[in-house]
C-alpha cells in the first residue's frame, strides 16, 4: 500500500496533480493542466493511476466548463475516504485529537486528554492512547498521523528541537510516536500546521501569499509567499514576535534583544505589566482582563500598549512581505476587544502605501482547529518528495 | 519575430524549460527534467522548437552527468548571442545603459547621460539618444530594452505610479519609451531589477531564498523567497525601510509614521542629525562621512545609531522571511565602515535563534550592476506569461 502509494505520487507532476485536485476539485483536465502548466498529456497520464488505486474519481458531469472546450469533461474529485488521518495538537495542558478524511474534514470529532506529566515518554504513551480511542471505526484506512506543538520543529528530521512550553529539547517525536502507535508520523510546529489547513481548505485557498499569526502565550506568525509554506533559510521564519518595535526604550525580551513584540505582547509580559499597574503581584490574565474590561486604566494602558506592538509588527511583517490577507487568531482573540483599536491604529499609521489595504481578518480558531492542522500536514506528507 | 518567440515560449513548461537552461545550463535534460520536475517527453517537446530558432543549442558532450544515466547526453546552452538587451538605470543625476546578451553579459559597457532636467519628456529624449548610442552593433538583434527607476513601479502595466527622487507620479513610461525607440519596454524598480541580476546571475544562483538591501538615499530591500522574487500582494513589499525599530522614542519618518530605519539611517535622515551633531547647518553626506572619519565623536554617534537600525530591520527582516543569504549594497557602502561594526552587533543581537547564521554579504554594486539588472528584467520579459 505505502509502496504503490509511494510510487504513484513520486513524480513532481503527480504530486502537483493530486494537490491541485485536493485543494481545488472537482476540477476537469483542461483546468489542472491551465492551473498548474502541465501539458494535457501530463495531466492525463498522471491521474490515470490515481483513478485506478482510488485517490480520484471521476464524476458525472461538470459544474464547471472551460471556454471553447469541445466535449464536455468530467471533473475529478479526491476519494475523500479513502484513507483517513489522525491530527494531535499538543499543549502544555492537554493532547487534543482529532480523524479527518483526505480532504481534511473532521470524521471523528475533538478527544482530549489532560497533560499531568510532560516528559517526552508520558506524552508519547497518551498520544498513543488517543490513537487508539480515536482510530478504531477507520482504523484499516488509518496510516498516518500529524503531531503539532509550538516551538523549533524540524519537520524533514522529525525532531522537535525546542518546545519552551513543554521544556523540551531535541526530542525525536516522529520516531517515538511511530513505534508507539504504528502509524506513519510527521511533526510540525503548530502554527505552520494550522497554516497548511487554511491555505489548503481555509481563508487560503487561492492565494498566492497570505499571513497567519496568534496572538496568545507568544505572538507567532506563519507565511506562505508565492504560494509556499515560508520555512526560513536556517528554520527561523516568521518570527513577528522578535521585531524589535522598541528597541530604544522598550523591555527587555527573554530572546536577549529589547522591545521585541513579545516583550510588549505575550501573555507573560501582559500579565507582568498589568500586576506592577494593579500593584498586585498575583494577578493572572483572567484577572488583567476583567480588571481592564472594568474600567482600570491602568491596565487598560497595559492591553492598548500590547495591541500598538502587535499592530506595529504586523505592518512590519505586511511591508516586508506584502500578503494579500492576514488571519489573526490565537487564544488571545478571546481578549481582541481589548487590543483591537490600538492594533488597527498601529497597523495603518506603519503600513506603508497601498500595503495599508491588506484586510486584518480576526478569526478565533478553536483547538479542534489546530488539530485538524496536523492532520492536514499528515496528508501533504503523502505526497512529500 | 516577436510572434514566434511568442509562441515558442507560450506554455510554461517551455518558459520554465527556458529559464533553466538560461540560469543554470549547459545542462543535460535528464537534469532540466529533475530541476523543473517535468516530464522528459515534456523537456524534449519544450526543447525543440527553442533549438530550431536558435535560442538553444546542443553543446558537443556533457560537462555534467547524471548517475546511471544510459548513453552520454548532450548538454544544452543558451545561445547568448541570439539576441541582446538594453538596460537603462535612471537615477536623479544620471542615466547608466549597457547593452547586454541573452545571459545577460554586458557586451557594451555602460553609457552615461548627465540627468539635467528631469521631467518626463526630456528623460524619455535621452533614453532615445542613450539607446542610439548603444545598440548600432547589435541593433538588428534588439528588441528589448529595460529600464529601471527608484520607486513604486507597476512593471504589468508599464507606469511609475511614484519615484521621490525624479519626482514622477503616475508616469506610463513603458508606452513613452516604446514610442521614442520602437522597443518593446520593461519597466521595474531599480532595487528588484537588481534583485533578477543577482537570483540569475549573482549571489542568488541556487538559493530558494535571499534578500538584497541598498543603503544610500533610502534603505531598500528586495526579497527572492520560494524561487520566486516578493512583488507583494499589493504591490509593496520588501519595504525595511519602514519597519518601526523605534516606534518608543525614534524621529518621524517622511512615511507618516515614527521610529522607522529609514528615518534614522537614510541619507537625508544621517545628514540632518549629523548637521545638529556638528553644529553646521551646510554640513553635506560627504562632510559628514569626513567628520565621522576625523574622530568627530558626536558625528560618529549617527552613523552608529543609523547602523543599529540597519542592522535590527536587517533582523527583522530575516527573523520573518528566513533568507539563506543576505546582500547588503548601495550607495552607502562608500561609508560601509562606519556603518559595519553596529550593523552586525545590531542584527547579531536581534537575529532569532538559528536566523543569526545568516550571512551579511557586502558588495559595492556599481551603477553598470544596476542598468544590467534592467536588462534582465527585459531578459525576463522575453518570456513572461
Amino acid at each position: 500500500m505505502l509502496l504503490n502509494r509511494a510510487r504513484l505520487l513520486a513524480s513532481p507532476a503527480a504530486n502537483t496533480v493530486f494537490t491541485t485536485v485536493l485543494t481545488r476539485g472537482p476540477v476537469v483536465r483542461p483546468e489542472i493542466a491551465r492551473i498548474t502548466g502541465l501539458s494535457s498529456a501530463a495531466v492525463t497520464k498522471a491521474v490515470k493511476p490515481m483513478i485506478e488505486s482510488g485517490y480520484l474519481e471521476e464524476l458525472p458531469q461538470g459544474p464547471r466548463t472551460i471556454e471553447g472546450a469541445g466535449r464536455p469533461a468530467r471533473p475529478l474529485a479526491v476519494r475523500a475516504d479513502r484513507e483517513f488521518f489522525v491530527g494531535v495538537k499538543v499543549t502544555a495542558d492537554e493532547l487534543i485529537g482529532v480523524v479527518t478524511d483526505l480532504r481534511a474534514q473532521v470524521v471523528r470529532a475533538a478527544h482530549r486528554i489532560p497533560v499531568i506529566d510532560r516528559s517526552v515518554e508520558q506524552v508519547v504513551r497518551d498520544i498513543a492512547v488517543l490513537v487508539a480511542e480515536l482510530t478504531p471505526a477507520h482504523a484499516e484506512r488509518t496510516h498516518h498521523i500529524g503531531v503539532s506543538v509550538s516551538g523549533d520543529v524540524d519537520r524533514p528530521g522529525g525532531v522537535v528541537r525546542y518546545s519552551p512550553f513543554l521544556g523540551w529539547h531535541d526530542v525525536p517525536l516522529a520516531e517515538l510516536v511511530g513505534e508507539a502507535t504504528g502509524l506513519a508520523v510527521t511533526v510540525e510546529n503548530d502554527v505552520k500546521a494550522l497554516t497548511v489547513a487554511e491555505q489548503w481548505f481555509g481563508e487560503g485557498v487561492g492565494a498566492d501569499s497570505f499571513a497567519l499569526a496568534t496572538v496568545g502565550v507568544g505572538i507567532g506568525c506563519a507565511l506562505v509567499v508565492n504560494g509556499r509554506l515560508v520555512t526560513g533559510g536556517y528554520g527561523v521564519a516568521g518570527e513577528i514576535g522578535h521585531i524589535p518595535v522598541a528597541s530604544g526604550d522598550g523591555p527587555d525580551c527573554h530572546c536577549g534583544a529589547r522591545g521585541c513584540v513579545e516583550a510588549i505582547a505575550s501573555e507573560e509580559a501582559i500579565v507582568t505589566r498589568a500586576r506592577r499597574a494593579a500593584g498586585d503581584p498575583e494577578l493572572d490574565m483572567a484577572g488583567a482582563i476583567d480588571r481592564a474590561h472594568g474600567g482600570d486604566a491602568a491596565v487598560r494602558a497595559v492591553f492598548d500598549e500590547a495591541g500598538k506592538a502587535i499592530g506595529l509588527g504586523l505592518a512590519a511583517m505586511v511591508n516586508l512581505v506584502g500578503p494579500e490577507r492576514v488571519v489573526v487568531s490565537g487564544e488571545g482573540v478571546a481578549a481582541y476587544d481589548l487590543f483591537e483599536e490600538q492594533i488597527r491604529a498601529a497597523f495603518t499609521t506603519q503600513a506603508f502605501g497601498a500595503a495599508a489595504r491588506c484586510p486584518l481578518v480576526v478569526r478565533p480558531l478553536p483547538w479542534e482547529e489546530w488539530a485538524r492542522g496536523a492532520a492536514a500536514v499528515s496528508i501533504q506528507s503523502l505526497f512529500a518528495a
